[in-house]
């Protein structure tokens, strides 16, 4: 059965600490938050979970397996290390866009993001049994020969956010599935079980409405770490072969 | 004068090293991109710089005033506890744009970021005068009430990615300014010497094509740092005023 | 039954990696060890062990439960977000004294810890079945005021290093224990099961030897973590209580 | 003319702090200390100087041509990032142990390690004109041919801590000297302006006490990262020609 844990990780009243008593100074706020992620991402990632930092103060993680416990282990070591403590809404579902709408309506309900009283919130939906993550991880075709060593490092950025906005925002709405930036020109999809020709009508789209060729490996697994692997092979299948869309995943390692 | 150091951060060879020899975890990925990325916050944020991690394997930065050894120090600092290696090209002029387009030209000269032998290039342009760096700060109104509290959280992430789509690209085209999302819902571009009027255009260009609305501060100073501090500052007037556009900066703190 | 692992976690050829090809800045080799502590910490806390600096060069980890393929996933993400690779022996023994002799053994066996050609050797003894783990935490009574606030800052310091001399060179001779400084004045040992008494002529022996006074909380647990914990509580007693030795633990917690 | 400024960088309140409300887990204290350490490592290396773990909570720094706004910079960029503060106290004399004596009683005067009020506290004496700061790096011969590819591991951590006591409490008491363990088998002192035959003195009382041959480079410089890579240079010469003690530095450097 297809279905993923979504967790939403919420700054607790994050904005108004960056400017109090005044605004601080920008590069301690960029550490400050690029280590958090850091460490969410050994954190979560040593439990065969991924995290996607998403606006930082608001980080989106796949965590099928994850229980309350583990979850507020994170809580712990955040508060014990960083002078900002989390809070957690965690929700499963064959669809991680439904998954995410739950996990962010229990930290809604129970306050604003910006109350100074709400913290450490931890609202974590019953989890399912065995279930199948799908991760698709894209990127350019030869981003490096076609953009990176040819155009100014701007208008190359300008060029990978284009495709990135393109596909997270048709992948979201035709089927609920997550895209995230990863640094280079790699997105990574948490997806429903969707067919091979979904991840080309995804490909054709954007190349229709940015001119952008991206390719794409999928891979299917018990969680984030065993079906991303599988992405990961799958696009270097794309890389070797020339070919825009590679599908491997859970078939190849269980031989169904 | 007006005119902003630009530079070039980029990782050597990254993209074969992240898959050699084969695909390496994308925790692992992700905490040595984003520890990276915090050092250089620190070690540029230290001598008056910023740093925005763009695509995290080609970061630019704002580094008025740092010369040739202190941008060699970063360097040894890289190699001696991370492995990975960078290169680094830096230029100057009064559009922001122009500087960082001849700072990616040098690294381009010297090889691919993707030759195995191209390692620690550093290639900097001599350095200008006293010159007048000016930062805007850039958030969306009321983003928590809005969006955050209200939205589901990866439909707050589409919207904030699409203003940030939006002003990056009028702003680059229109001006040569470089925009950057920093985390939350917070845009920093580095700006040449504009009018208050040019800002409420961006500001109204992106309310047209994205229906949402920002607002922004604007700071000059001799480095990133000063400028940065009193866009921040000027930020929060626009907060405690309600209004859409304040400029201080280099005029607040020297009286002229 | 009474056993520990311990494990012996090396960095591999790392004097000559220090001066090479020329001497490397003492505060990056300080910040590169530290950290790649700290990472050690988190991720074998994770699993309910714990790791102490000891060398830095060579560290020591109390690693029930731990599996080769555990050990095999933080060489890799050392490998991976490091300039240097570790070796790791592992053995279990009801004295941990003997546990790692065993552990370090196997690492010699391998080779020098300055042999270039010895990377990333993983060996680790079968583990026995369910064993309990005993964690003696110490400080100093009244250190604060008896040292910190009244004496200067380094004599403080070599009464501390002496007190920390003293009881790791007995408890090591007389039990097989070893002992750990972690930071401000605590130290905390790894032991066989002792008795009550064995804890009070420790104490009597770091009196007799340096002068100076020490309490310990004695905590026992299936892994670190539980023991350590259980030792924490028990030092607060002594804290509370004002006596020397309190043994609390797996008692407490199983109420046997 | 000789003199260090030393500077102590004490923790506000920790220790009550690691057990409040109840006692936080081991490896969270742990990380937090030695990430602290190693940001400290950084942001004062950066500007010439070495820091010192020490017992973590208080650390001593090696801080010539520091003045109070870089101190404060500092206290500031932990308050942002860690969930901690620090106070510091600096002071400058020809006798390092003279100049942390000041530091030390500054920090006391203004209240108590331990004292919940007393925050961020920074004393910094006049600093003086130009000044020359020796350092000597001392290791053991043949460490990893005697000792670690050879003893238990535990036994050589125990003949590595023998010879640092041996080594610091001599130099503090015969010439006010400051010496610290930073891993492997080096040690770091911080000295007056003593004589070749001081320094062949301490490695024949260490010698006398344990049994261990220690060997050591010296160097001098303008700061701490002049005369310590001297430093390790002359190491490197005592390696090469197998003599005990090579004095290098300033010497050197600047030709008298």
């Amino acid at each position: 059965m297809s279905g993923t844990q979504l967790a939403l990780i919420q700054i607790d009243n994050y904005g108004p600490w960056t400017v109090s008593p005044t605004p601080r100074p920008e590069p301690d706020i960029q550490s400050l938050q690029s280590r958090l992620y850091a460490d969410l991402c050994q954190q979560i990632g040593n439990h065969g979970g991924y995290v996607f930092y998403t606006r930082f103060d608001n980080m989106i993680a796949v965590t099928n397996g994850f229980d309350a416990a583990m979850f507020r282990r994170i809580q712990e070591s955040v508060r014990n290390r960083y002078p900002v403590t989390v809070s957690i809404g965690a929700a499963s579902d064959p669809s991680p866009g439904a998954a995410l709408e739950r996990a962010t309506a229990q930290l809604q309900t129970a306050g604003s993001a910006q109350d100074g009283s709400r913290r450490e919130v931890l609202a974590v939906e019953d989890e399912r049994g065995a279930e199948t993550v799908t991760i698709a991880h894209f990127d350019l075709v030869d981003a490096t020969g076609r953009y990176t060593d040819r155009d100014m490092a701007y208008e190359v950025f300008i060029e990978i956010e284009r495709a990135f906005g393109a596909l997270m925002r048709y992948f979201y709405r035709t089927h609920g599935a997550l895209s995230f930036f990863v640094g280079g020109d790699n997105f990574i999809a948490v997806c429903p079980d969707i067919s091979t020709e979904a991840y080309r009508s995804a490909i054709e789209h954007v190349r229709e409405e940015t001119g952008i060729d991206l390719q794409v490996g999928v891979g299917r697994g018990h969680d984030a770490r065993e079906a991303g692997m599988a992405a990961k092979h799958a696009l270097e299948t794309c890389r070797a072969e020339a070919r825009p869309v590679t599908v491997q995943g859970a078939r190849a390692q269980t031989g169904d």
